[in-house]
């Protein structure tokens, strides 16, 4: 069987790089996208067979441009699954602790290490565009003293050496993805395990809009996961609502709450429909 | 009357500081800050007499690292605004458009201005850690060809020119600031403004628990005006869910509510009463 090709943003060894082997296993065919809008591209004029992008930070929150795109390109979750973001101290083999004067990385991943900083006043914080790409320069160009912070998974892509591990001051600090695919393909509902749907919707601004809105599930006892509202800045008062709750759309009750909630919300789209994620 | 200081994150030019000169006017004394941790700790040990910080981006979503601050330093929310985010081409007097080649900034800035890239080849983006960082260092350092990309503050702020203006690919790109002060002082309530109040609610993972908790404003008629649920790592099934809604504290509706939502929820906290802001 061919293996399938998955689009991500990043460098190779990038976190997104690790959701995918986390969603797909080893088996496949990586394709690094330098934006999201290219990722999401890329699947829509099915240069690929899925892409993996990531939704939430437990820490920086929601990434909306992937919901705007989720919106735009009308492409379908299918599967989620939460990575750890651990940050590494990694340098050139050969290179010591005690030599490292630069540490490069993406300014992100910088910020979430003060502690380490702090701590080594001797290091010197150097930007660079991505964390596993920091990576890659400092094995490519050998800068004097160089170092970057990146995952495991960088360093072993670039065969660089891991000087310090688990240097982020936030350990609660995890990514979640979403594996996405072209719409219209039949879904095969995976047996006996517990699914999650994702939508979104949106009201006007009348008070109590939402109230009656999420009345549509809490009648039917449907649980909800994650809800977060969104201004249009364009359209000033008006609202896109992002909700998650437990359940799979071939269930009845489910079946019954969208239809009940198509009623009362003036826009609504089922994002996806998949098992729930580790 | 002495000048009120104000603690910001960023350098001098950032988009903060834009935000606090639309909060308290030119005449203040601004205290830059490395960090958002270290802005909290200023107004907390009242080395500041106020502070501003982001709260959520209208394409990045809820700053939830903010948010967890306001719950750890138990500081008050007295004002909001919001700044758009433009983006502008800026370089050294003398400096023109044909003979610069590096463009600094930081990654998310460089990442707002795709389009300008595109159609402008013939520049390479340099990363660097700050967008008002970015035009300091190119003032004072002069690297050949070396343009920023920051607010046009930031150029006023350190004498820069400004090549083009409004190079950012999305002009929806918002972003909305509070401003803090200790808690404790009396609040005195601007006159027939209209109010918001924001706060943090907790509930346990109860299906319809926080339909029960809405409905302790949405039986008042209280309109909701923004809605975040924040999955807790640490404790699985838990969430925080952050509220904003139409109303004062000092309406007796609202103080109900409140009473009401006390019930209902596991743990409370408002964050703060404050002016519709612009």
């Amino acid at each position: 069987m061919k293996k399938p090709s998955v689009a991500f943003q990043g460098e190779l060894g990038a976190f997104s790089e690790i959701a995918v082997h986390q969603l797909l296993g080893d088996d496949v065919k990586l394709v690094p996208c330098p934006t999201f809008d290219d990722v999401f591209r890329r699947l829509s004029d099915k240069h690929v067979d899925t892409a993996v992008i990531p939704i939430e930070n437990t820490l920086h929150g929601s990434i909306h441009e992937n919901y705007d795109h989720l919106l735009e390109f009308g492409l379908e979750i299918v599967a989620e699954t939460h990575v750890r973001i651990a940050h590494n101290l990694i340098a050139p083999p050969g290179v010591p602790v005690a030599k490292v004067r630069k540490v490069y990385s993406h300014p992100v991943a910088l910020n979430q290490c003060l502690k380490f900083f702090s701590d080594n006043p001797q290091f010197e914080r150097v930007t660079f565009y991505d964390t596993a790409g920091s990576v890659k320069m400092i094995m490519e160009e050998r800068p004097e003293g160089g170092a970057a912070i990146a995952s495991t998974s960088a360093a072993e892509t670039y065969g660089a050496r891991i000087l310090k591990r688990n240097i982020e001051d936030d350990p609660r600090n995890f990514t979640r993805f979403f594996q996405l695919r072209h719409p219209g393909k039949k879904r095969h509902q995976p047996e006996g395990r517990a699914c999650k749907t994702s939508l979104v919707f949106a009201t006007g601004n009348v008070p109590g809009a939402l109230f009656r809105s999420l009345s549509a599930l809490s009648l039917r006892d449907i649980n909800l996961l994650k809800i977060e509202s969104r201004p249009l800045r364009g359209k000033p008062w008006e609202y896109l609502f992002y909700l998650d709750f437990d359940g799979s759309v071939d269930e009845s009750r489910v079946e019954k709450a969208l239809g009940h909630l198509s009623e009362l919300a003036d826009f609504i789209r089922v994002l996806g429909c998949y098992p729930k994620g580790t």
